[in-house]
């Protein structure tokens, strides 16, 4: 995830025979673009622009006519009057970027660290506003190495996006939860939308032209995008803390609810059906987390993680201004993990993590009222500006509860409670009053009238009076709670502060002993990913490099067609115009996360050989510590998107435009 | 793996709600045969025999006429007269069981183990030979419960067995030995025979019918065949010698090997290419081995064993009588297990297990020179009655010895004694003669002569004074390591034989506490296994419960019809013939291992539903303990079956005699 501003033009000389000058550099940036969650790349003369399906939900729903729901049908416009106005969307290009760690470093002078950050804030607030002044540019400041440099990024905005082709969605996301994060994949995750200015196609100076054989097996590609977030300079102690607190808790409470889901589903198919989309969406995020959780218990990325932060903190050591500004950091964290971890269970209690939807609303109301009465300032911070009333129409919004998942969900909450908590724990006390789990969450379910949406909107207007008067047992319980949960989480925030201060000064001390020669964390800002196509050994065998429409049609087929592995009408009825041997995924070393989505794969020629829209479930350890020996990034194969555009959705017309192919 | 002697009907009856009568279960016998290393059975009325093609490519290759190759090409005889003889082949059909374990008992009368072996042998020969007397028929005493019971199976043999139909091996091995031992999978392994009487087509009384239709998800089905061997039965101490002794040595072997055919094929494509196939070929076994030992070193199922024998333990020692009789077999195993694991490297390295073939060679050259001049009763057991000419032709054999191969694969053999022998070892001593193991190794390959054919002839004929006096470095280190080699297989063989008996009683005791509730190790003999027809969790996702010819088309196109993913010519120019969402292969919980390669698998109306020819990776651990929640059998899909054999093969006779459907 190297940055535009420190390529690692030896590495790749190295490894790729491959030099590209810094035209190409800045030609597959000002391609480049981004959307508001997601990475997109301009791929034609008269701006089409490339991006996921699922970067674009919500603008193929708002596009749909009345009649009509292009997230299921699918869409693809027949001409450019044709193609529809996604409202409030636009893209981003990064124009340039600039240094500015001397300019903040210089602004920041005060002694204490809380007005050290509010001149760090206010410093990067003037650069960007300054930077923004007089111009229809977006500027933002990166953070770099956590704060070790700071870069000034200025995009140019687009603001007249338009919806041009859009897949069924059952084919963007073929597979469904089941299959997201794996590989072998059969998805058409794109969504083709344009750039206008002045009501007419953009012509963008620089554009990625296309490839239509796609990538070769053993192929050197590059991924340009943006990737969100990576914990890869977190200390030794902070992924000890994951691996062993919060990620073993999240985990159990994604056990806890499918455990419940299976309990209901045991002795009611109907109801099997309908928990189907929850099961698979929690099954998603554990698949997540256990892979998160992976990469952190396997012994040899651990020991490799170990082995880099001890030399990285002896190199500190061994010069005395660079130990006096860091050597304490690492311990300082440490310690404020090992006190966290102290509290842990009592956080998540006392906290309401996960589980009841009843209890939480509960505690909602409790504290809208009492957040309501304090000046705007001194509100907890979900509380304050618009923030409340969001909550405040949460809270009263129609809504259906499930009471027979939510009778279960307490009562596992609880019993996971009892546990974990010691006997006398006020929350435990309050909670249960002497009963068992199962009887008091069946009395609180029985007994609360939150199920109803009148009445929750005679407590959020009632106020603070409103509130202390009601009899109903889910608030009683929540009013017990709210001070335990405000003391639990003042402590936790103010442990939380000193590791972000110290991650700071550790990102700060990378930089100044490494430089550039390692890339920092994703910051959502443009990064080159250097990989290569590339089979790995899976299952017992081999994934091979890429799949094809034969796959697609193998894996509905041997689910019986059935849901998530069924396919849209379309797909079944013009099968035999495809040619079934197109190439329609594949998979490559590139290193991506989250935020990635919609990346353009390119060539060394700067070609389109594809469209990153996931990785591999060996990929998802790597957010921790990144490893291309079976690790994956899954992207769509630039020869199955004109494959799918000319047979199955009537788009020779983008097709053609995509592949420079001139038209009369 | 339930005998046909004890078949679990109240199991059955709760579980699948299957109630099969004794009609049932005799059809389903007697429609089962056996070959001599497979499974098959009865599938038309006119006596045709269903296996997989690796149970019969021993047939297919001899019935190839001069100019043909069927292994290659496939075959199917148009007609009756077309069908091939497969000389020496015959099927066994399993006509009754007696029980005979009161006969042995009293049979077995003398105090000495070594006596009571003999009687034993004795008369388990006396019972064979007497049911075979006066009648064309092959009796087998089977010792089920490693000699808990012992039972008489009469089988009827088959001789007149010719080939019908066999696709083409590329198709039927699709995947080769990547693929091997995984799922999802797209394989024809099949092979058709057909029984012949008196020169015309033999009618079976029983053979089970056709499904047209093959297995619906989450159906029940039995598989009937011959499993070989499974080590269920092993006690812990014989387990964890396998899981921290054995394997890891054999896992360390097949490692050397990989290096050294990834060193050959570093700097040489040409060799590279070459040495796919063997490459293949051990990643296969290596494939095995880890599966065995994941399954020793899995903990839920090391406990579940543990406690299993812990129970079986007390309830022994809880009854004096079979105290007395058993109480001590354990201990005695562990105390032989520990021996033999305090000289395991010794055995290995002393006793030649793998590496160079060269030193292999020598080794026989000096045993054979030696062992031929004793009487044959006096001999080594491999080198008496015709095994002493077996060896002689496979010295003097005309092969080509690939000598790169040898010395790396000396050199490693040699470091790794000297990392697991003490320094003194005579072995090493001998070897290298104070050189480096590649120095030694370098030296032994380039002055040895016995890569020639002719000089090989000449010592094997030469005998005991021409190896005695030749110069040959690798003739000259056999003889050193000879004396060495017979000591410690000596000093195995008779722990082996203290493990053997130990094994035996405790199986005795096995039966004596549990009685037939546990089905007995596999023994090559007839079992019925059931099961469902199931998806099952796989590489973050889904693996389907069957496959479809999409599938095989996807795999083949996604590794760019590349070996061992190409497509014979024939598959790929009837492709449109084909309905591509027929069923192709399917996976079900039920237990098999080696043996069970051809077995049926039918419905609860007895009729085939598949053809079962492997299991998934995940399968292969339940060597030791069974677990159905990820292991499956592999079978091909009666629809798959019947699609090939009318699109493929121009097969619609074979197709109709299936199916039972009349032609004029």
């Amino acid at each position: 995830m190297w940055t535009f501003e420190a390529p690692p033009l030896e590495y790749w000389k190295a490894t790729y025979n491959f030099t590209p000058d810094q035209r190409w550099l800045d030609h597959v940036r000002l391609a480049s673009v981004r959307l508001p969650n997601c990475s997109a790349s301009f791929v034609s003369t008269n701006g089409l622009v490339m991006t996921n399906h699922h970067c674009a939900r919500q603008c193929i729903e708002e596009s749909s006519s009345k009649d009509s729901n292009y997230i299921e049908t699918g869409f693809a416009a027949a001409n450019l009057r044709d193609e529809k106005k996604c409202a409030g969307l636009y893209v981003d290009q990064l124009i340039s970027i600039e240094p500015v760690t001397d300019r903040i470093r210089a602004a920041v002078t005060a002694a204490t660290p809380g007005e050290r950050a509010t001149q760090r804030t206010e410093s990067i607030s003037a650069i960007q506003r300054q930077c923004e002044t007089g111009t229809a540019n977006t500027c933002q400041v990166v953070s770099l190495y956590q704060g070790g440099i700071y870069s000034l990024y200025r995009y140019k905005r687009y603001s007249d996006v338009r919806l041009v082709m859009a897949p069924d969605g059952q084919i963007a996301f073929f597979g469904g939860d089941p299959d997201n994060f794996t590989y072998p994949r059969f998805n058409l995750d794109l969504t083709l939308l344009r750039v206008y200015q002045n009501d007419v196609p953009f012509k963008p100076t620089d554009f990625l032209k296309w490839s239509a054989a796609g990538p070769a097996e053993n192929e050197a590609v590059f991924v340009v995008g943006n990737p969100g977030s990576t914990g890869r300079l977190n200390t030794v102690a902070q992924m000890e803390f994951l691996r062993d607190v919060q990620y073993p808790a999240t985990l159990a409470g994604y056990g806890r609810q499918l455990d419940i889901y299976s309990q209901l589903a045991k002795n009611d198919t109907a109801s099997a059906r309908r928990y189907q989309n929850d099961v698979f969406g929690i099954a998603n995020s554990q698949k997540a987390v256990t892979g998160y959780r992976t990469g952190l218990v396997d012994s040899a990325r651990a020991a490799k993680k170990l082995a880099f932060e001890r030399e990285f903190r002896a190199r500190i050591n061994a010069n005395p201004a660079l130990r006096a500004q860091y050597g304490g950091t690492w311990d300082a964290v440490a310690a404020a993990q090992r006190q966290l971890a102290s509290f842990n269970p009592t956080l998540r209690y006392h906290g309401f993590a996960g589980g009841s939807q009843l209890l939480t609303i509960a505690a909602q109301i409790v504290r809208v009222a009492s957040e309501s009465a304090k000046p705007n300032a001194q509100r907890l911070a979900a509380y304050r500006g618009p923030g409340l009333e969001t909550i405040k129409a949460a809270v009263v919004r129609e809504r259906n509860i499930d009471v027979a998942f939510e009778r279960l969900a307490l009562a596992a909450q609880l019993r996971a409670a009892q546990s974990e908590l010691p006997a006398g724990d006020p929350y435990l006390v309050a909670a249960l009053a002497g009963r068992t789990p199962e009887a008091a969450a069946a009395a609180l379910v029985t007994g609360t009238s939150l199920t109803n949406t009148a009445a929750r909107r005679t407590l959020i207007e009632g106020g603070a009076s409103a509130v202390a008067a009601s009899t109903d047992p889910l608030i009683a319980l929540a009013r017990a709670i709210d001070p335990l949960n405000r003391t639990v989480i003042a402590r936790s925030d103010s442990l939380n502060a000193i590791i972000a201060t110290n991650a700071e000064l550790i990102g700060q001390a990378l930089f100044a002993v490494y430089g550039t020669a390692l890339p920092p964390d994703a910051t959502f800002s443009l990064r080159i990913s250097d990989g290569v196509v590339k089979t790995y050994p899976s299952n017992g065998t081999i994934a091979p490099y890429k799949t094809t429409f034969f796959g697609l049609y193998e894996r509905s087929a041997a689910f019986d067609n059935k849901d998530p592995f069924h396919l849209p009408q379309r797909w079944i009825a013009r099968r035999d115009r495809l040619d079934m041997a197109t190439g329609f995924n594949f998979v490559s070393t590139n290193d991506i996360i989250g935020g990635n989505s919609g990346s353009p794969v390119i060539n060394r020629n700067a070609e389109v050989v594809g469209l990153a829209f996931d990785g591999n479930i060996e990929n998802v350890p790597n957010r921790f510590l990144f490893d291309a020996s079976i690790g994956r990034t899954v992207s769509v194969h630039s020869a199955g998107i004109i494959e799918s555009l000319r047979k199955m959705y009537d788009g020779g017309r983008i097709a053609d435009e995509l592949q420079g192919v001139a038209r009369r």
